[in-house]
């Protein structure tokens, strides 16, 4: 915690006039305060209780509630109920609301290296993120990044692996990729331009009836759980790994600064307790959904499982690195580019020997 | 949580007379308590502030602390400092203490199923035993085997992927590993001396001079950070991956039953987020620092990484399977062993097209 009590009385005594380096205010937003009691308003990005994403921050809600008796009650607004949802950051960053649960990724159009901190094309795994955020000097510059607009971020989620996506017809080749109409925002987008296709971006409530139509060949949406309710096997078979593009995507929680640091220690504390419980519950709840969901898929739904072929993975990565680099758009942007290398350097150079190396043991031994 | 304020009041009421189904007493351990405030003593299995595990023990019991403004003051208490290390379970079982960070493993002597909540054989990842715990039943059925001796356990960290451990000559062959003396305690030590290895139990302490004086021709410790600071590159330069008998071993935080009770439902919430935090941050430093750990043992200290031939591991994986097996001695035993093979299934098979196949592409990829 980077405020001592006497930095938060300071703040509270000048509260409306401090302003934190960036162009956003930090103005308290307004809590309903009474006899110690507040409530603070989360806004998401997720439509209402979406498994997973949804619930998760439903549930941190609630956490947060619990574990503060109240005194911090957290009632969240689902995407669009108070601000449209790539809406979130700007109402917390001005105060229009005090808190937002969503993906650092969605504010890239403020700074590309937002995207750092939830996924990259052919970046890094939930447990290289969790490294990175929390002993590889990620927080501090997450902090630098988001204190510029008055925010505080913490990480709060994680959906693990994505899959590679969903396919009308089957990929063989590098071929078979040009000119095809896939549905990716974002980077992954911008990488499977580089590689001839047609990355397309739409919002949620269009893919599946662009998909139906035809309009677009393929779509990538989260993992076999949300796609399952999705309903994506009723148009297309095929369902490709891995996924590329967003190789754990690490959801946050942002706090108006001007709010964190009006927090009680203690307050901050249990803030940051029960987002980091919610970081390795979702994560955890994704991967015991998507087990059972992958089983769904291919016993009752007849989804064929398939690989992206060598040479695709391999294009993919070459223009990852292309794109993911690019992304170094200033100073700080070069800085939180060269840390996540790093990280992602001596973190993946153990795992290979740990964990992808004893999975790898496992499957051949029992086989 | 499982306690609603009518029970904890009623708990407070009859405290001293009730019993929690087992043997142990659910007392209240005598905590100090003036105006709201008490201090609650955390007996650990570490030594004092041994990097990873015994630096999170001090972290988690500070984050409690802190985050209850010293409502629950925690005092830490290292490895004999109360009772020695593995009585700590008793310990709090009886209310000599109030807490406990440690290894499960540790109360097999208890019951064979504590193994399944710290690590066995050719199990669960760490990512695999959170997904079971928290969404698998597993949290469930420890509750159910803990309760038993008036102590409720929460997940409270982890150490990821052990090494294989440090070998003076070179494994080739299964003929290599026949009357070779290891040091590796528990299960893991089972499965060895079934493939004809002679595995021995030896406390922390003696294992360096053990392994310098050529009682032992091996050992395993924890992994790089660990490994490196305890020296064992000065004797054998062979470190072999990848570990087979603990595979993301759980590290967990037992409370006597009598205390969680008297927790309110806030306090009950502060304390399952700080140990949740704790699960997620010490694994996240354990692949941190592993990383840089690993890459000075190279580097700096000429050791030689080593993989165990694939004979061996298949000879290992098989033998595990019988020693994980004969674990189940009675009815919870074998409920515990069934949803840990079903949650292990579902969990692994989506992570062999999801986290695994993601790691090994973009090695392939990047390479």
């Amino acid at each position: 915690m980077s405020n001592s009590k006497l930095d938060r009385r300071s703040f509270i005594k000048t509260a409306g006039l401090v302003t934190a380096g960036g162009a956003a205010a930090t103005a308290l937003a307004t809590p309903a305060i009474s006899q110690d009691m507040r409530e603070l308003k989360m806004v998401t990005t997720w439509p209402k209780n979406l498994p997973g994403v949804g619930t998760g921050a439903q549930r941190l809600a609630d956490r947060i509630t619990a574990a503060t008796e109240g005194k911090v009650t957290v009632k969240l607004f689902a995407a669009g109920e108070l601000v449209p949802p790539l809406e979130s950051f700007d109402a917390v960053s001005s105060g229009t609301a005090d808190m937002y649960h969503g993906a650092e990724y969605y504010w890239q159009g403020k700074h590309k290296a937002f995207n750092f901190f939830t996924a990259v094309p052919m970046g890094m795994t939930a447990n290289e993120l969790d490294a990175w955020i929390n002993f590889g000097g990620g927080q501090e510059l997450w902090d630098e990044l988001s204190a510029q607009f008055g925010v505080k971020g913490l990480m709060a989620g994680n959906t693990g692996v994505q899959m590679g996506g969903w396919f009308r017809n089957e990929i063989n080749s590098m071929e078979d990729m040009k000119g095809l109409k896939i549905r990716m925002p974002g980077l992954g987008g911008e990488v499977l331009r580089q590689i001839g296709a047609a990355a397309v971006t739409l919002p949620g409530g269009e893919v599946y009836p662009a998909f139906q139509a035809g309009t677009i060949d393929a779509t990538e949406w989260i993992g076999p759980w949300n796609d399952l309710a999705f309903g994506f096997y009723k148009i297309a078979k095929n369902y490709y790994w891995p996924g590329f593009h967003e190789p754990g995507s690490g959801l946050s929680c942002g706090i108006n600064k001007g709010v964190w640091d009006s927090f009680s220690g203690a307050e901050q504390e249990i803030v940051a307790a029960c987002c980091a419980k919610e970081n390795n519950l979702m994560y955890s709840e994704y991967n015991a959904q998507n087990g059972a969901a992958l089983d769904t898929l291919i016993n009752k739904h007849g989804v064929n499982l398939k690989q992206f072929p060598d040479e695709v993975f391999k294009a993919l990565s070459v223009s990852a690195e292309e794109v993911v680099n690019s992304v170094a758009e200033d100073d700080l942007g070069r800085r939180v580019l060269e840390s996540f290398q790093a990280s992602l350097g001596a973190v993946s150079g153990w795992g290979s020997i740990a964990e992808q190396a004893y999975l790898g043991a496992r499957t051949k031994a029992t086989m």
